[in-house]
This record gives structure tokens, sequence and C-alpha cells, in this order.
């Protein structure tokens, strides 16, 4: 039987309560597929600060890289927004993503006919919407070099190199192949040069894709499009900054923040966690949301184990348990019949597979 | 009797033609309120491109510096995306505004109770929604350097001195005190070095202000609570390229972008000009709507003319406008009585008046 080895980063506030859901789905699915999984546990974030003194553990780093692929919680909280900034949690997320060298951030936006009145959006507007955000998750503004802050002046740099866009765009173009073959480049190539070496060589890239449309959208009117009429997208391909901008936007199409799963790939390892917070506010009262980070794990099955039945059981069973309107608190105003807790859900889902 | 120079560049595409009814509009106004307001015509965009060889002449430059205010309509337009690039219209806009001192870009987005269907958000999350947004618009990674593109690797540095913030964040404080005293600052503070120093310092400015309320938003949230709940926001204040994104969504709350006007100030002079392109698709058609230039031409009379009352007035004279079922072809399925062109709209707010 085929075991896959799964490295566990549950983080902090709600991350462990999702994350424990999570396993207990993938165990069930595991089981009814006839693969095993064997999970190994590292600290990271808030609670890495807490037990180590560093927010991201060597140990962390070996561990993960030597998995198939990790399953990722949430960090952080207001407890260690006041350390210096590399001692703070989401340095040592900066320093994971860019360690395990995942360039692609994909978070797919896709609205469940059940929840079609959970966005703020009108349902005409978002129903049937199935859209890929493909962000770039280890370049640009975020590394970019020289940065400093002297307190007068402060700068960052915003920096691309023609092999950093080409391995994105290819991942968005290898997407769009398998689904509505259809890229949208997102940039601001009227104002800045590196989106103008962002554009060019996504329009390289696209040469190679003939059966691919691809298009290119200035950052600003995409914003708009995405609010006025969000199912004009397939896949969006798009820098880390923008990325991180438009994949938000992105999630208010759904309008629920608790159902978004994202998948963080590259070349090493992948990281599969739900793109909401830790959410320390609700943290240990039983009332968060897993079903992202089950999806997560449902992408996980498909994207680095290839276990796509796996997947899609997981995604029906999800989707079948919404239908019989099962609901967890904070999807609990929208057609709900029975509201559950966090491991209420987490057995429903199971039950459903 | 007073009497104002207003300098008109009236660009390309729907340029002239929505010029044309807001200075019909300024013209009754003034005859109402007893002041006089002579215009001149300056050059700028493809127009200038195509008559004198450059998108900015050295002659716009002098006589909008001379006059008292701009009045701006719409510049651009495929027929020049071609040209190198510091020959586009986009180009002679970013140094227009560069050597018209222009720091706040000031962006109204105001949800008008006869057009709250307009909006592909719900009527109830956007009633009653008035927002200003405050970018700033002559720095960051607009104007940064060093800047480069050799074909492999390219860069932009985004760049902020605090004398930069803090006139900019003194803007929205006083404007703030104006309205609702709430002031958001939006940054990626968690991030970049340069959004350190912009929170560092808009906390610094505050510290003046104590009757007003002051927030941090990161971006990304911004985005989305932008679409998730826009009434929580009174005024917002942000840099460069997160302000063109953020306006553009805030802009979606409202719905049409037919509506929306803009003010550019500094200390030398004042740009006003609707937010919406130069739609060259639909230019010379009479179909455009030329309400967000009138609503610019009221906030040239409100903020840098001192004029309140004629600004009020045209205000007033467009909101019973649009209360009366009067619509241009963009509103055309919001509940209208008459569908007016471009012209007869003009002629229809000058009646009211
Ligand atoms: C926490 C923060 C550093 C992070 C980012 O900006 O990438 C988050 O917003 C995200 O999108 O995962
Ligand atoms: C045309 C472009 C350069 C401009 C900008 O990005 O500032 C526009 O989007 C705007 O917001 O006025």
């Amino acid at each position: 039987m085929k075991n896959y080895n799964i490295s566990i980063i549950k983080g902090d506030g709600i991350g462990p309560e999702i994350v424990t859901e999570a396993i207990k789905v993938l165990n069930a699915v595991a089981k009814k597929c006839d693969f095993t999984l064997s999970y190994k546990e590292y600290l990271m974030g808030g609670i890495a600060i807490d037990t180590v003194g560093v927010p991201l553990p060597d140990e962390t780093v070996k561990g993960v890289l030597e998995s198939d692929a990790c399953l990722f919680g949430a960090i952080g909280g207001e407890k260690w927004d006041t350390l210096p900034r590399d001692l703070r949690p989401e340095t040592g997320l900066l320093s994971f993503r860019e360690k395990m060298g995942v360039f692609a951030n994909l978070r797919p936006a896709i609205v469940y006919d059940e929840l079609v009145n959970a966005s703020s959006l009108k349902p005409e507007v978002i129903k049937g919407c199935d859209i890929m955000v493909v962000r770039e998750l280890i370049g640009g503004i975020y590394f970019g070099k020289p940065r400093e802050n002297d307190g007068f002046k402060a700068y960052n740099t915003m920096v691309y190199t023609k092999p950093e866009i080409e391995r994105i765009a290819k991942t968005a173009f290898e997407l769009a192949l398998k689904r509505d073959k259809r890229v949208c480049s997102v940039d601001k190539a009227n104002v800045l040069e590196v989106s103008q070496l962002w554009r060019d060589t996504v329009n390289e890239v696209a040469k190679s894709y003939p059966s691919v449309e691809v298009s290119h959208m200035y950052v600003d009117n995409a914003a708009m499009q995405l609010v006025r009429n969000p199912k004009q997208f397939d896949v969006i391909v798009t820098g880390n900054i923008f990325g991180d901008i438009l994949s938000d936007t992105a999630s208010m199409v759904v309008g629920s923040i608790g159902l978004l799963p994202s998948a963080s790939t590259g070349e090493k390892t992948a990281i599969y966690e739900p793109i909401h917070g830790s959410a320390p506010d609700i943290a240990g009262l039983g009332i968060a949301n897993p079903i992202a980070t089950i999806l997560s794990a449902a992408m996980m099955l498909k994207y680095t184990l290839n276990e796509e039945k796996a997947s899609d059981i997981i995604e029906k069973a999800i989707k079948d348990a919404l239908k019989d309107g099962y609901r967890t608190k904070d999807l609990a105003s929208f057609d709900a019949k029975e509201v559950l807790n966090c491991t209420a859900m987490g057995d429903k889902i199971v039950e459903y597979i």
C-alpha cells in the first residue's frame, strides 16, 4: 500500500483545531482509497517563538523539505506583534516560503450554489464563478533588495528576473489547459519597468500554449473587474504583492473566507493551507470553520500526491454536507439546517465520505 | 466681481464632450453666485502628440501653473499605445502630476440613493456609503529611482520620505475633521520597510489630531473590507500604487464609474478630473456621461475656489436630476424616466440650477 509522509504545522490560534479536522478527513479518505498517510508535526509562528525562541526552527525547515507535502494551519497573533521584525511570525512565514521554494501560490475562488447568498456581491454577479488566482510567492517586492528604513527615508525594491516570470507563467498556462484555457496576466506595465518585463515574458511563454487565450490587465482595472464581473476570469496570474491584494479581493466574491483553500508549490515541496488567518479571537471556542483546511488537504491529494479520486471524494462530501444544510457558525445565516461546531463539521464530512 | 482663471485640458476620446458640458454648468452657477470664470485651453495626451509631437507641451505646464485651477477631461487611446514609453500619453500624465506638485489625489465614493442598484454589490451593503480615498500621487513606486529593465531583470523602487508621508497624512486628517473624523491608513507594514515608515509617520501626525480616530489596515485586508463592508470607512489614506488599486475598488462600490470625480491638489495648483478614462470606443457618439466631470468642477469650486455655495448648488442639481429619473445611457437600466445624451444631460443640470 502506498504511504505518504505529511508534515503538519498547526501553528497558532485556531490552527490546531482546524488541522485536526483535516487530518481526520484525510485518514477517512485514505482508508477508502487504499493508501496510508504518516504525519510528523513541526513548530512555526508564535508557538515556535514561545517554545524555542524563533518563529521558524531549523528542524521545521528540514522536516518539511523531507516530507512529501506540508499541511499548514495558520500563524500569528497580537501577542507577538510587538516583537522585533526578525522575530515575528510573519517573518518566519516569508522565510519558510522562500526556503521551501514554493514560487506558485494557487488560490481557487469557487462559488458554491448553496452559498451564493454568502457574498456581499449580488448572486447573479457571482453564480457559477470559478477563478484560479496564481500568485508568484517568493519574489517581487516581498523579497527584493535593497530594502531599508532609516527613519527618514524608507524603500523596497520590486524586482523580477525573466526565469522567475517564466516559471510562474508556465504554471498558470498549465493550469489553464485543464480549465477554461484562458489566462489573464495582471501588471502595471503602463507605469512600471518590472511590469513591462513581466508582460513581455508572459507573452513569450504564451507562444508555447497556442490553445490558451492570453490577455493582460492593469492591476487597478483587474481589482475593479473582479468586483464588477468576476465571471469573466478563468486563470489570473500576477506578481507577489498584486496577487496578495487580488486574491483577497477574489475571496470576497465567494464571500466566506472560511471556505477558501490554497496551495503553494514549487520544485522541492508544497504547502497547503487555508487562506484565512489564525483568528485568535475565536481560538479554543470550537466554532472555527474547518472547511478551508479540509479543502486544502483535498488540493494536496490532487496536486502533490496525485490521488485525484480521493480529492474528488472530499470535495463532493463537503458539497453534499453544505447542500444538506450543515453549517458552521460563520455560515449560520445562509440557509442552515443545523449549525455544527468545528469537530462536528469534521465528523459530518467524514460521514459523507 | 471675482474672476477665476481656469485652465482647460480636454484631452482625447470623450474628453472634449464631457468638459464642454462641465463648462456650461460652471458658467450657469457662476452667474447665479456672482462670480466669473475665464478659461484657457491647453493640449495634453494623444492630441498633443498628434499636434505638437509630445504628450506634455511646455506651454501646458506653464499655463496650468499660472491658472487658479485646471479642469481636465481624459487622455489616451490605443492609437498611441505602441509609441516609445517616453512619448506615451500616460508618461505625459505622470510628468504633469509631478510638475504640478499635486501630491494629494482625493477620490470620493458616494452612493446615491437613486442609484443604489447600479453596483454589483448588494444595495444593503452600500446604501449610505460615503468614502473619501486620499491617495499620495507624486511619490512611491510610480516615481521611485533606481528603475530599470534590461530585458533579463527589471526593478522599480517604492520609496517614501517622512515629509512626503506627513503632508499627505495631514491632508487626510484635515479632511476627516470636516467629515466623520475617522482615518484608516492602508499599508503593508508586516512586509515592507517603506510601509513601516508610513505607519509610524501617520501615527505621529495623528497626535496633532486628537479628535480624529486613526486605524491601520494591511492593503490585502483593505481591498477585502471595501468589498465586504464599505460603510465601515470614512477617510482612507494610502500610497500611490495602493491608492490606485483601492480607489478603483471603491469606485465599484458606487457601481457607475461615470459618476466619480476626483481632485488632485498640492501647493502650486489643483487638477480636477473624472476618474474614468477617455473611452475612445464611445467618443463622438454623444452618449458619454458628463456627470463625473461636472462633479469634478463642483469639487474645484469647493476645494480650490472656496465657492462652497456654488459647489453645493451643482451637487444638488445633479441629485435632483437623478431623482427625477434623468439618466445617460450607462445608467439607463436603473429606474430611468428619460435617457439623455451628453449635451442634453448638461442642459438638464443647468435647468435644475
Ligand atoms: C501574513 C502576510 C505576510 C501574508 C502575505 O502578505 O503574503 C498573507 O497576507 C498571505 O497572503 O498569505
Ligand atoms: C493611467 C495611469 C497611469 C493612472 C495611474 O495609475 O495613476 C490611472 O490609472 C489613474 O489612476 O489615474
